[in-house]
């Protein structure tokens, strides 16, 4: 899933979203909530009208980016009063407040307000941290299923003003020149998943998941790892939290990873992963290759008349050379972003293609080997 | 001509460039000499390769940027010296040197060196001013007749590497991972438009116009204007220069004009114009619509479920809402400068086109009495 903090994946335009095949986007909530606000977001009819974005979406409960955007933080038993980064104005998230902004941005995927144990954290820490990501889970599904309804696109509970029906109410309006949005029956919600927490120790972790798992959720998330743990631990813990997790239910790896990351864990039985690297790196101009990374920036790029990859069939590699893309990068300009952020985006959705090709034909070992058999950047 | 300063339109993919049916993008020889620098670009194969643009490109001399970037410029007889505004490294522009320079960037239509007049000035210093360009035009067209064949498409003089060429030599090789680019046979050239000045003096205007058709040129400029001057005194001296200049070649009046200018100069028969206005404007978040200006950061909008522009059948239009390009502009996200260049572009396209249909139907005084009942900016 590409990273779309405040409802834009950074320089992208959605028709090139789509035609990347891109299936679902993550929002941040803790960032939406403070831009544009939650009231305007639901006004336009959630995330999918808001940013004119039909395919699925995903929101995070906001706890994280509370967790790692705000050194003046202070967690309670009711929630966490964390400062804006934008203007520094204090607010208080809780499961219930985090469950009503979820539902009022109207994304099909929400997720439970969890804290994010930090690491490195010692067993009594730790255990405590899960405890209340437990019971804030309880809260969050409660909240969940008493206010349901209440998502933007279900029409039943909230009807869409008269102005946007021409005909006074039987048929909805094209919204923004010419898109018609297909509001809810009455009868759709979003799907409220569980996160599973437990830090570095594989006990709570299995504790955790079975006792989230009793709470009931239509999906899992694995969350608290990628926050400096090494590599190998957090391999380790996400194969054993795996095990205790239903395999006919997604299960969510959250914030991670590189591209032979996020083959490595599909390969263990993850469904579903985040991360913002083929983005943000897109920005730092790196770039994700067959050959592994280039750093466009490096002058040995300045005349080089060759695509960025040449077995990439994205419409950067077919278009444009290193020469162009290391001279946009140079100087500063922001076709630099849009054509980068593409390409990467278009690698890791190509590696996640092939990892569902591979499953289809049970070949994973035989995939798995080709991989490993590539230059690591 | 939508402005490509440094190779790229600021924030737009050239496969958009081309859905929205740009023919013909500007670069600045100012900028490119400076970076990537002349050499790069004529390794690239010219503009067209190195920006991977098939469609046709000019170049202007360089001369208004160095007059108007660089107050520490030094003009003589000779040529200008002037600091980069990059580095502040020293550099020398001369009608043989800017030929030179642009040959090697190998647009299809290149400028000839001119000293732009700055506002206001008097008639003697107006007449020297004159005088000068007249004389640099004739050196920039020497220069040109005896290096014309030295641009970098022109396979008769550059044969393209053989690393080019798979089966060494006979075919051109795709560039970038699958563009071929078709290279000229030899016989192809570029070319060389000349410029008239004579600052806001009419007689000036009518002998500079008069003695640079004496020279002659496939197409002839009118520079020195947008210096300053108020609008009425533009349109007089355009008016006025165009009666000198032949009606089967070219017209190009430089830098540009608002909607409703280049509407009027069409009309009374400018054929080219360039303008930084729709891409500069939609960075700072200023839209031209059918209903006049929008100021899209105005949080009137930040609710607003319309499209930018209902009569607008761009992308932009198609699918956003004003209350989204008003979200990404307030958040500072570089989707607003993309969408917001796009839909501008796309109007001043669209307001070109009109134009042309108006002309081809002989309709131009109906034409514009509608365009002059819409309301005002």
């Amino acid at each position: 899933m590409p990273v779309g903090t405040v409802a834009t994946v950074k320089g992208v335009p959605q028709d090139i979203l789509e035609e990347l095949g891109v299936q679902i986007l993550l929002g941040n909530t803790y960032h939406l909530y403070l831009r544009p606000g939650v009231e305007t977001v639901r006004q336009l009819g959630g995330l999918h009208g808001f940013m004119a974005w039909p395919r699925a979406i995903l929101t995070d409960s906001g706890g994280f980016q509370v967790f790692s955007l705000n050194e003046l933080r202070k967690v309670s038993e009711e929630g966490v009063t964390f400062r804006s980064h934008l203007d520094g104005s204090s607010h208080f998230f809780s499961p219930e407040s985090a469950m009503e902004a979820q539902i009022g941005l109207g994304a099909d995927i929400i997720m439970a307000f969890d804290e994010c144990t930090e690491y490195p954290a010692d067993r009594a820490r730790t255990k405590a941290s899960m405890e209340l990501t437990l019971r804030w889970a309880e809260r969050s599904k409660k909240y969940f299923e008493e206010h349901k309804h209440e998502v933007p696109w279900n029409a039943a509970q909230y009807p869409v003003p008269s102005t946007q029906y021409p005909d006074g109410g039987a048929t909805p309006a094209p919204m923004a020149g010419g898109n018609i949005w297909v509001l809810g029956t009455g009868y759709s919600t979003q799907s409220l998943f569980g996160i599973v927490q437990g830090g570095m120790d594989l006990e709570l972790r299995k504790e955790s998941a079975e006792r989230t798992i009793e709470i009931g959720f239509p999906g899992y998330a694995i969350g608290g790892l990628s926050v400096g743990e090494p590599r190998e631990r957090t391999r380790e813990v996400v194969e054993a939290t795996l095990q205790h997790l239903p395999a006919d239910q997604p299960r969510y790896l959250m914030g991670v990873g590189t591209p032979e990351e996020i083959v490595e864990y599909a390969s263990l039985g993850v469904d579903m992963m985040d991360c913002v690297l083929p983005t943000r790196a897109a920005r730092h101009g790196l770039l994700f290759t067959a050959e592994g990374k280039v750093s466009i920036k490096q002058a040995r790029y300045a005349q080089d008349a060759g695509p960025l990859d040449p077995k990439c069939g994205c419409r950067v590699c077919q278009r444009y050379s290193r020469a162009y893309l290391r001279h946009l990068y140079a100087s500063n300009e922001v076709l630099a972003q849009v054509l980068n952020t593409v390409h990467n985006l278009s690698f890791y959705l190509d590696t996640m293609r092939r990892v569902r090709h591979s499953i289809q034909l049970g070949e994973e070992s035989r995939f798995l080997s080709s991989v490993w058999s590539r230059p690591k950047p």
